[in-house]
Order: C-alpha cells, then sequence, then structure tokens
C-alpha cells in the first residue's frame, strides 16, 4: 500500500521477486551455455537448463521460506531447477558456481534494468530544467538565502541551477558498468580447472555485463559505487523538490505542481503532493547508502552477513531512486511558474533587497564607506516611513547631487541587477548540450 | 523472496497491507462510535461504520495506487469506506480526523502488534540465555580481546553479558507506551467543537491505546524512542549472533548452531545461518533509526515529506526485530557447546595466558617488579623451547624456592583463575528474576 | 574555528581533552582508594596516587600520540602516572584494571558531567515553551499542513506541542544512569580474588556512579540507550528550529529571532542565525547515533575496533546536543511574535481556510453534503472575484435563509474555529508541572 | 587525545584551524587579485590584501567564537582583514563575495589538500597488495565463507582482491576535481555588473581549482561525490583490516601485524593495533557519508542548516581516511605472513576441504551422483574415525578401481585444487599495472 508512493509500477516489476529470480535465473542457462561452449557441459544439458529457466516455473514464496534454513535462496533454486530439467541434465545445472555468484550476477542484472529506468527520466527531468531555465531567462524573483529574501536572480537561474547538478548526477549514475559475478566457493574456479576465465568470459558476454579483473566476492566498491551515485542523484532530486515545496507555499505562492493533491474540506489547498512524494522518497536514501557502505566490510571469501544485508536495501535504493526520479521528471513537465507572484514578493520590502545595487552606484562618487552609509541611512528612513527605498533615494539631495532620477531608476529595478544570470544559464545548456552528446 | 529471510511469517502478517488496512479502519470505527457516545454521530452510523471496517472488504493495491496523487493512502481509504456504508452513514465517516490521524493511530496498533511478538522472543532468548550462564558456570574458556586469548573466563559469564544486556534492552523495548493520534487538520479538533477531547478519550479507551497530552502530529519522540529501543536491542541481537559466528569458526569450533546450513559440495561446513540472518537484519537497523530520526523535524502542523518518509522504514525495523529476535531465540535454544573445544582453545599459548597470575602468586615474595620480570623471562623461554609455562615454573629455581608443585600448579591452572566470575553470573540471574517479577 | 557553532564553551570544556584524562585519572584515584579500603594496596599508595591524578600533570598530545601505536591511550596514561607516583606507589597502579575500565569509566563521568548542563537548557527551554503557551494562548494563526495554509490554530497550541515534545525528550535523557566499567582484561576480575565485587562497589560509591550488575565491556546498551535518548532530544529542538525558519522567512514574518544575524550587504535580513546553528547541530545526530548503534556488536570481551570507535562520536554527540539544548533555550528567551503578521497570513487566503467551518455551520439545516457543496461552489466564487468568503456567504440567499449575518461573521472569524486547543494548552502546562515536579 | 589514533600528523595540520584559515584567505587574495586584472580594484589594493592574507595573523579562536551570532565564521574574518590592510584597500577586501564562496572554495582546497595524501598512502597501499599477490602466489591457505573454511585458495589471490578494490577505489578517488566557489549572494555576482565570469575564471586560474559552470552553493553533488569516493575507498580498508584481524587470530595465526600492540601483563599477545585502529576510523564513515548525503537539499540559494552541517562531518571524513590509508600502507609494508600456519589449518579437517575435488575426478568413472555420494560417506567416515580423507578414499576399493595412488594424493593436495588462482592474480596485477600508469 505504501509502497506505490515509494516507487513506479515499472521499477517494482524490475526489482521484484519474478525479476530477482529471472536475473538469477539468466545467470544459470548463461553458465550452462558458456560451459557448453567451453567443451564442460553437454549441448542438450545447456539447452534443456535454458529451457527452464524461466521464472515463471518457479515458487519465490516458497523458494523464500526454504531461504532461511541456510541464508540463501540459491540453494532452494538449484533445487528446483534441478528438478525441473531432464535426469541427464542435472549434474549439469549450477555447475561450479556458488551461491554468490548467482545473487551477485543477479543484481547486477536487476540493477541494469532499473537504472535505465532511472537515467531515463533523469535526463528528462534535466531536459525539463533546460527547456525552464531557457524560457525563465528573463523571470526575475527574489534569492533567498537561509528562508531570508536576499537580492533578486531569475527563475531560468535557478532552474540552470538545478540542470547542472542532475547532469553531475546523472553523469555518475551513467560511468556505473554492471559486471559479472563467477568465482565458485573460493574465488578460484577450482572446480573448472584451467577453464574457469573462459567460462567467465562467456557469461559476462551473453549477459552483456562487464568482465570484471577477478571474482569480486568480498570487493563491493561496485555496490558502494552505485549507492554513492544514486544517494548523489536522490540528493539533487531532493533539492529541487525542496524548492518547489518553497515556492509553493501559500505565503509564497510562485510555483504550482502541474497535478496537486487536494482537500475536500480545505479547499484552497494545493498540496504539493510530488514534492513531498519525492522529499519521503529521498530522506531515506542516505540511510541506505550508510547500510550498504556498512556492509562493505566481508569476512575472507564470503562475508557472514554483511553480504547478506545488502539485498533488501539494494532494491529499496533502486526503487526509491526510479521513483524520486520519475516524480521529478513529472513534476518538471508540469510546474506552473507565476511570474506575477515572482514579481509581487520581490516587492515585499519595499525596494530593500536593492541596497547594495543603490549602494554600488552611489561609491563612484561618495567613496565607498559614505555611499554605503547613506544608503543604509535611507533604508532605516524606508522602513520607519513605510516608503520605498526607490522614493527615499529620489527624496535624498545628496543621492539627486550624483544620479538621475533615470539611474535612481535603474538602480532601484531589480531586473537591472542580474550580473551574470544570463551568462551562466548560456554556460549551464552548453554544459548540458555536451552532457547529452556524450 | 528476500523478505522471508528478513522477517518471520507473524511479523510479516502483522505488518502486511491488510494489517495496516485493518489498523486504520480500526481508527475509523473507534472514532465513530465514540462520536456516536459524545452525540456527534448517530448509533446506527457508527454500528453502520464498524460493520464495514474490516480490511477484506478493501483493495490494498488500489488503496496503494490512487494514494499517489495525494501522497497518501487515506482519501481513497475514507472514499472506500464511504461508498460501502449507507447513504445515512457516509457524512459520518471519518468526521473531524485528519489522514494523519488515521495513520498515525494505525502505526501504533501495528506497533503494538508486533512489539508483542519482539518482546515474547526477547523474553524467551533471555532466559536461554539464564539457563545457559546457570549450566555453563564452571565451563572454562579463553576471553578475548581485540580477538587474541586473553585470559581464563567461563562460557556461563559470557552467557550473562549476553543476560544482563538482553534485559536491559528489553525494558527499553517494553517502555513503549503506543498512544492514539487525533487532532483533525489543524491539532485542535476544530469541527467537533468543544466535545474533541471527550471523543479522543473515547478513541484512546476503545483502540487500548494511551490519550496523548495533545496531539503529536509534529511531535515525533514516540517514533524516535521506539527506533532508539529496537535499535538498541538489535545491537544486542547482533552482539550475540557475533560470538556465535566467531565461536563456531572451524579453527575455534566452541560452539556450533543446532541446526547449521549445510553445503553438499563442502560437507565439513557447518554455517552459521541463524547468526548469517540476524547479523544481515541487525546490521539494517542503524541505518533505519537515522532514517527515522532525520525525520523527526517536521515543519508546522504537517510535514511535507518528512512524515510520509516513515512508513516504510518504520515497517521494515519492525520486521528485522522481529526476525532478529526470533531468530536468536532459536539460536540460543539449540547452541550446541562444545567444551572440550574450549578446553584445547585454552591450552593453545601452552600456559601464556596464565602469566598474570603467575606473576600475581610471585609478587608477595619477589616483589611486583622482579616477579612480573621473572615471569616474563619464562614466557620468553616457553615460547622459544615450545614447552609450557608450567614446565618452566617448575624447572625455575627461583620459583621453587617460594612456590609449591601443587601451587605453581594451581597458578597455570584456568580454573582457578576465574575471579568474580560466578558472583557475577549469580548477580546477572538475580537482575534478571528482578526483570522477570516486573 | 566551526566547532564554536557546534558546541558551547561549558560543553567543550567538559568534553576536553582535560576533562577526559581527569575522568580517567578520577577512575584510577578510586580504584586505588577502593583497594586500600580492601586491603590490596597500602592506604599510603592510594593517597601517593590520588595526589598525582591531577589532568595538569600529563600531557594529553604526548598520550594521543603514543595511543596510536597499542590503539588505546591507556597504556601511557597508566605509564605516566606510574612515573609521578613514588616507587612504593607504582606496583600499586591500576592495579587489576584493563583499558577500558579507565576508558568506560571515564566516559559515564564526562557524559554526566555534559548531562548536567544539556539537562539543565532542555528544562529551561522547556520552561520557555510554557510561558509562551500561556502568552500567546489566544495568538490565533494559520495552522500549515505540507507546507500550505490550513485551518487556523494558535501559537499557544504550537508551543504546547513544542512543550510536550521537550518534557519528553527530557524524561528520556534523564533517564540514563551511568555506570562505573571495572573488570579487569576478562570481565572477572581475577587478579583480585574473590574480592573484586568489594572493589568494583567501592569504586562506583566513590565517583557517584551506578554499579553495575557485571563488567559490561562487551555489553553497549549504555552507550545506545544515551544516543536514542540524545536523539531524540535533537529531534525536537531540530523541530522547533525548523519552525522558527519557517515563521522567520520575510514572506512570513510571524516569527523573529531575538539576536537575528545581521548583513551589512542586505541590510533588509533578519538572518535566523540560532535556529540555523540549532539545525546544523541537529541534522548531524542521526548519522552518529547510527554510528554508535552500528558499534554495538562487540566481540568476545573486547571488541577490535566497534569499540574504539565510539570515543569520538560520543563526544561530539555531547557537544551537539549541548549546543543545540543551549542555543535552542536562548532562541525561545529571546524569541519575538509577531500576531499582526498572523494575523495578515490568516486573511491571505480571503477566508478560504474557514470553509470547513462554514460548512458545518450550515450542515444542520442544508445536510451534509448539500452544505458542502454549496460552500465549495463560494470558494470557487471568491477566488474568482477576488472577494471574501464572508461577502460571498452574506450575498447568499441560501446561506442567508439560514445563517444571520453575525453568525456568517462567527462562521468565517478564525477565533471561533479553535476547537479545543486552548484545552489542549492546559492539558501541556499541567503535564509539564507533573514533569517538573519529578 | 583520541584524535591521533583516527588522524595523522599530516591530515590534521591539513585540517586544523590555520589550513582552513589559509585556504580562506587564499580566496580573499585571489579574489582581490583577479579583480585587479579586471580593473575593478586598484592593484595596490590587491597586493595589500594578498599581503595580510596570511592565518598567522588571524585568532582562529577569536573568529570562531564570532561566528556564533551569525552562524559563519565569514564576517569576523573578513572583518579582520579588513583592518589589517591599510584603509585604502578596505573597500575592495571580499568585493562581490558571499560567505559561502569563502567557506565552500576553502573547503575546496583543504580537501585538495588532503587527497593528496589520501592518494599518495592508498596507492602505497596497492603497490603493496601488487607486491604480496606476486610474492605469495604459491602460499597455499584455506578460503574461508561465513567465517567456515571451504576451499584452498592462495594468500596472493586474497591480496589481488584488496589490490583491485583498492585500485577501483583509488580511481573514484582521484576522479574527485575540486573547483572554485564564486556566485556572491544571490549566486549571480551582480555586483560586478558583466564581469563576475571574468573574474570567476581568474580566481579558479589562480587556487590551480577547476572552473564551474556555473556558482553551485546550493548544488551540492561534489560533496556527495566525495563522500561517495571515501566511503567506498573507506569500506575496502576497512575490508583489509578485518581480513588481518582475522588471520591474526589466536587460533588462526596466519597473519601477524608488523608491529602489533603489546600487553604487559598478557606477554602472549599480539595485538592487531594497526587493523583496529583503521577499523574503529572506517565505521565512523558510513554515518557520516549519510550525513553529508542527507545535507544536500538545500534551500533556494542558500541553505539554513544543511549546508552549515557539513563543515565538521567533511573535515572528520578527510582525516578518518586519511588516518585508515596511512595504517593501511603501513599495516601492508610491515604485514608478516605465516605459510606454516596457513598450510597447518589447511589440514584441520583432515582433507574434507577437498570432497568436491574429490568427486570431481571420481565423476568421469562413476557419474556425477554416485560420485558425490561416495565421497560424502568416505567423508562422514573420516570424521567417525579420525582418519583423513585421503587414507579413506586410499582404502576404498571402489575408489580405487578407479585412481591409481598419485592420483589420489593429487585429488586430495590443496596445492593441486587452485584453478584459476594464479591467472586471477595475473590480470589484477596487470589491472594494476594499467592504473598506474593513467
Amino acid at each position: 500500500m505504501f509502497g506505490s508512493m515509494s516507487s513506479t509500477p515499472e521499477a517494482t516489476a524490475r526489482t521484484g521477486d519474478a525479476a530477482w529470480l529471472q536475473a538469477m535465473l539468466d545467470f544459470e542457462s548463461a553458465l550452462a551455455a558458456s560451459q557448453a561452449e567451453a567443451g564442460i557441459v553437454p549441448a542438450e544439458a545447456a539447452e534443456d537448463i535454458a529451457a527452464h529457466c524461466r521464472a515463471e516455473l518457479f515458487d519465490a514464496a516458497s523458494i523464500g521460506e526454504r531461504a532461511v534454513s541456510s541464508a540463501t535462496p540459491v540453494i532452494a533454486l538449484v533445487k528446483d531447477l534441478t528438478a525441473l530439467v531432464g535426469p541427464d541434465s542435472r549434474p549439469h545445472v549450477h555447475r561450479g558456481a556458488t551461491s554468490q555468484d548467482v545473487i551477485d550476477t543477479g543484481a547486477m542484472l536487476v540493477i541494469r534494468d532499473v537504472l535505465e529506468l532511472v537515467l531515463a527520466d533523469l535526463r528528462a527531468a534535466a531536459r525539463q530544467c533546460a527547456r525552464l531555465a531557457e524560457e525563465h531567462r528573463g523571470t526575475v524573483l527574489i534569492a533567498r538565502s537561509l528562508l531570508q529574501q536576499a537580492l533578486p536572480t531569475t527563475f531560468g537561474l535557478r532552474c540552470a541551477g538545478w540542470l547542472t547538478a542532475l547532469d553531475e548526477a546523472i553523469a555518475g549514475v551513467a560511468r556505473f558498468a554492471p559486471a559479472v559475478q563467477f568465482g565458485g566457493a573460493a574465488g578460484t574456479l577450482a572446480s573448472l580447472g584451467s577453464r574457469g576465465p573462459q567460462v567467465l568470459s562467456g557469461v559476462a558476454e551473453r549477459l552483456g555485463l562487464a568482465e570484471p579483473v577477478l571474482p569480486w566476492h568480498t570487493d563491493r566498491t561496485r555496490i558502494a559505487e552505485l549507492a554513492g551515485a544514486l544517494g548523489t542523484a536522490s540528493g539533487v532530486l531532493g533539492k529541487i523538490a525542496l524548492d518547489v515545496e518553497l515556492h509553493a507555499q501559500t505565503e509564497v505562492g510562485e510555483l504550482t505542481e502541474g497535478k496537486p493533491g487536494g482537500s475536500s474540506a480545505m479547499p484552497h489547498k494545493q498540496n504539493p503532493a510530488a514534492s513531498v512524494l519525492i522529499t519521503a522518497a529521498t530522506q531515506r536514501v542516505p540511510g541506505l547508502v550508510a547500510t550498504l557502505l556498512s556492509a562493505m566490510p566481508q569476512a575472507y571469501e564470503r562475508a557472514a552477513g554483511a553480504w547478506q544485508s545488502e539485498w533488501q536495501p539494494l532494491t529499496e535504493l533502486l526503487r526509491l531512486s526510479a521513483a524520486a526520479a520519475r516524480r521529478t521528471r513529472e513534476l518538471l513537465e508540469g510546474l506552473r511558474v507565476h511570474p506575477d507572484r515572482m514579481a509581487a514578493n520581490l516587492d515585499l520590502t519595499r525596494g530593500l533587497v536593492l541596497a547594495e545595487n543603490a549602494a554600488g552606484r552611489l561609491m563612484g562618487a561618495l567613496g565607498r564607506t559614505d555611499a554605503q552609509e547613506l544608503v543604509a541611512e535611507l533604508c532605516r528612513r524606508t522602513a520607519e516611513r513605510g516608503s520605498t527605498l526607490r522614493a527615499e533615494l529620489l527624496a535624498e539631495p545628496r543621492v539627486r547631487a550624483v544620479l538621475s532620477e533615470p539611474e535612481v531608476v535603474a538602480a532601484t529595478s531589480p531586473e537591472d541587477y542580474l550580473g551574470a544570470a544570463s551568462d551562466f544559464i548560456d554556460r549551464a545548456l552548453a554544459a548540458h548540450t555536451g552532457w547529452e552528446k556524450r
């Protein structure tokens, strides 16, 4: 019931029992085929095994229950597979492999299939950010630091910031190269004599996975790197969602989700439901990353608990990442931007957010210190009188001695104090185009 | 498939969709009944609602899917419940309640039901520790620090240590008092006028939950305290499993699980499968605790993501705790202790582990420094010659001048250098009896 | 440089090298005195040792450097202490103790001294919440869920919620009972023969610590429970700071810190500096709690790394807790509340936040469904026309047929839709008084 | 005192107050110089500023204390720097910069300087692994899974596994590219008009940092990626330390640290002190990584707490990484390998660990199932009689009918059942050479 909110139907399917089973069976099938090629297993047996390596022939619940007594589901899986194939094929099932070969390779296949979803959604989200950055290049809003209004910026620049972060995060996720696991009980492939590496290579090729330097049973760098990359991506998505939630506050009102959650009792509410789910998903990721990193020190050739602790957190991490990426993509696709509210909020301090600019324009004539002191005095006056900084500047002889009315107006116009905002947008878009081309 | 290894059938049932649904429906039913008692809702409506608050009438998967658009399953649940009851009852469903009232109260009911399992297993595990402490009061083994042999102790004292830790952890878990959640959208129960507290009280009573001081929507101390208590218990269980894994090493061989996992290819293996699963479960707990603690700062009257991030980690924490407690209980019930291997390992250093004792016995006559230097010399000699410390002591005139042969034998007998081990066992058993009586 | 922001001067002093050294020396001193009492050590030696157990006689940096080769600072500490005392006292330094006895007992003394600070500040913060709850019992503001305006509540009720959470968290921290650690290398106190428990008792009494059931070297429930309690308290403080940050937003403006951080370039900024530091401190706590919980499984009688990993996270946890408690206390003492902005924000939706109330008042005459539909229609009209819900209600004949003008005014007055807010404040204050009396 | 054990003197120096101060001052100096180049600041002022940007002219403690009121040390730092320079230079200090520009750029410089240490030690450690892999290519020992003896492998292959993991982790750390931070209060560099990007570029060049696409105040991917990379490296180091601790157990005795920690009272102890400190350091890393990932969602243009929570965990992460890398390097440089104990442990099961091999050699003649059943029977017999599997094979007519005595001897010789161990070592060494050449 809660799972729908923290996954997507596709990610759930690609990480469910059937997907895991099929991934493990794909290993068994590729193993037999590679061994047939190497002359270790009769071709007929390999075909027989391949024909029965279909998840729908297995009962995941039963395998799960039987897994408890041995702390691995593979013994039951291999037993059931062996029972399915013909008598002559039985000796050739799972030859030379150890439980961890099956699960680790299966995990890599599951990861690959989910990352495909995650990357597609992250890339689509990045493209939305690029679109928004371009569209809102001139949409001025107030930048906020420590949740206080600071200086003007543009919504386009904010979106360019999201874009750059996403591009960076995508590169990290895309860098992940899933590799086959195959080493046998001791990582030596001893039962295959000298033909171990050949079979290893064959399995990798058949499954479309990288061939590792050597079996990596207790080298968990792959899992850790994946966790780090998804953790980084998740943090970027969480930042976007946080921004949307804050902008969507009733009192701020600068953004609305395309399909806000409603409330029959409170018709005015426009709940940022997608952002809430993204936040809920991404907040859970650091704990999972820590769990996977904590599991890295694995004893000798096979861990007594640490490895086994990875399976569910890894599955959960994949689902949460897929959910957060999908919802961010949809959020950005539907995002409603309210330039009028942005403009209104820019005026809330009646010009005080431009004090820095006004002082800057006076410095040439008055010197830095005097200019700053004068503007500070006018800011106090603005606050006391409930007037605007522009009015106070226009009314002040020391200002008017050096700035014309149009100059004062420009000095207090947010759109004239945006510095390199547009340049930075261009840089972000150019960099994004570079990433896309890779 | 992996879930069976990190839960128990009972815990899975009590935390599954049906259990969560029923818990939420129990809230709705108790709410209507309490409002009927307060004269807010007609008695017939309350009965009609109660009659339909049965999980089997609802489709959890559908509710989960519909939850995505609003970031809560309660809107769909209430809609479906409303559709089930008669037209006259409809206006009385979920009156005055907010989504979080339903889920938080539901969570408390789920927690209560799982803690019952957890506590039963933890208490049974503690009783096993008490039994082992008593039975092995005189079973001498080597204490190890930094995985190095140190001084003799008894297996009974080790078990007494497990016992005391378990007793302390049980007290923490047992202290948890689940409380009803009911405050309406703003925590004021405004739509009930002045009758809110009366209804709150009625709901608490009907559900057998504590009545809170006030609605606690964004006061997550209950969740945090539960997380802390289960985190502590989990750490204790992880310690026991780690000890068993280490003792069960082929090279140590002092303990064997009652039902070790086997391996057809490696008939000599006695895999500590239960310990592995306990380790795998408990290693995941700190990350979940951190996630729940990180979710504590919840904005205003309802969080935008932090609260929603609790649901699955809480469920997972309950399952892992139940699994670890159950497996530890079973592990201890079946644990096979090998005093012969303990004795053999005590002799591995050929007496060097008793150097401290030997020096102590010589101090009265030789002074502390001289005694220590003499023994250090004899230890070196023992190592070089491959002899035993006892032999070197007996052969050394400076020793024999002050200690008789029986005294040397006693000085090098592990069972004569156990200090307060037996006293401490008594203290642990007495304290345990005290805990049991509470 | 950064440390000042995440600690207090007092907490830094009580957790610094000198404090740790003194705490460890206090153990050595109490140990010698207790052994003198038990007749194991000459009284003169105990006095000599006590006279030299003063941190200022030791060089923490040197001890730290020498600690690296043995993974414990105690060997160097004991060596230096031994060198300081007279020759006759030397054999009596650290008798029967192990490194972990010194550090664990020292940690308990350090913890006790810091918890005194933490509890004082938490209690003072709670009293401020009680004051604010009472003072702002009638200060109406809008409750917000998912950062959207929801229904009216009072600032007093919000403060009552903070109060109840703090009271609960304080109880958890106050429950912590530091206990002496003393077991010798194997936890048997073997070198003291039968007098171990007597000495253990004497040390506990001298240091004002609880006497444990048995040595708890690899039973880390104490550390875990402390971590859980401080983690819970930290989460409560983080929630208060988050609320203040959100209320202090330029666009919300309902709260200002007593001493906001300024910015010369941006004179309008009122940075919630205390809240920022509380947030920064409390966000780091869950990771530390997880680290301490992860360290619980400690092998055999002394861990090979897990125990040693506790020292700095524990110190850091104490400092962060002290900093967050102190800053929250000061924040609450100086908090400036702006009822005018609260009132203004209540009007932002022009009455829509009271739609639920209006519908409720029409139900008696129109039935629930018709009443809700009518109000929904008027809400849409309010939004389209930019009018107020009150105006639309007054202008609508179907409403006026059943409600008088004063009734409509009441239905759209936030202060008339507060339900049990005041009752809940009373309950929180009463419960707080109960906690204070304990 | 504890800090020495979890850092190195060099890392402590490069992350201490003076280092942080200097890094922040380097930013101010480079900023002024770049602005002089761009004609914004007089050259004399830039020189004056540069001349005073020396950490020894500042009081870190005082800056730290003053940081509390504004939640940033930069205001005090800039004030002190401004006071140091001549009156004409004062207006040109910190121009256009915001507090976060100084700290983030400073952090990048600190990180760069520590990573230099970390990478040097990681690479040296990898070279030691390569040496050990080569030297112990033929050193047979028993592989262990779930802490149970499994099949033979070589210590060289184990070291090759460490090597490959280290190489992978090094690549991740080396990939980190520190970038300058410079955006001003809103990330627009507004006060520099159109010259912002030029100055940004100049600062990057002067500091030897990468120039970012745009200011990254609330894009924390850099910090997250660093955390992930160090988390991965840390996990690899933790795995090596765990292996050494386990191999160094008194009962296993296959490895000894070069400089084990001693114990005066227990002369037989060879404490794996370096491994203990590596374990203690690396166990703390996942919590820090989680804390840094949790801080990624940073609001708007400047976070209210999340950013500020990074400073100390980042410093700590760097120190722990440096400590773990240094100690692993030293550990591997001094590691003493005991092939005699490895050989002795291989014999512990009296040949049962070679049952798989024996069965494999019989399969050709007897068929898989019969071969396995026969060997299983002989294994039981071996256990019952306390004989060896070789003896039972030699005594069994069904075996001797198909295998000669030399064949039986080979089948029960560990060194003849190593599969691709040597090949895998070659592959790891070749890959390592490839990494080194990059």
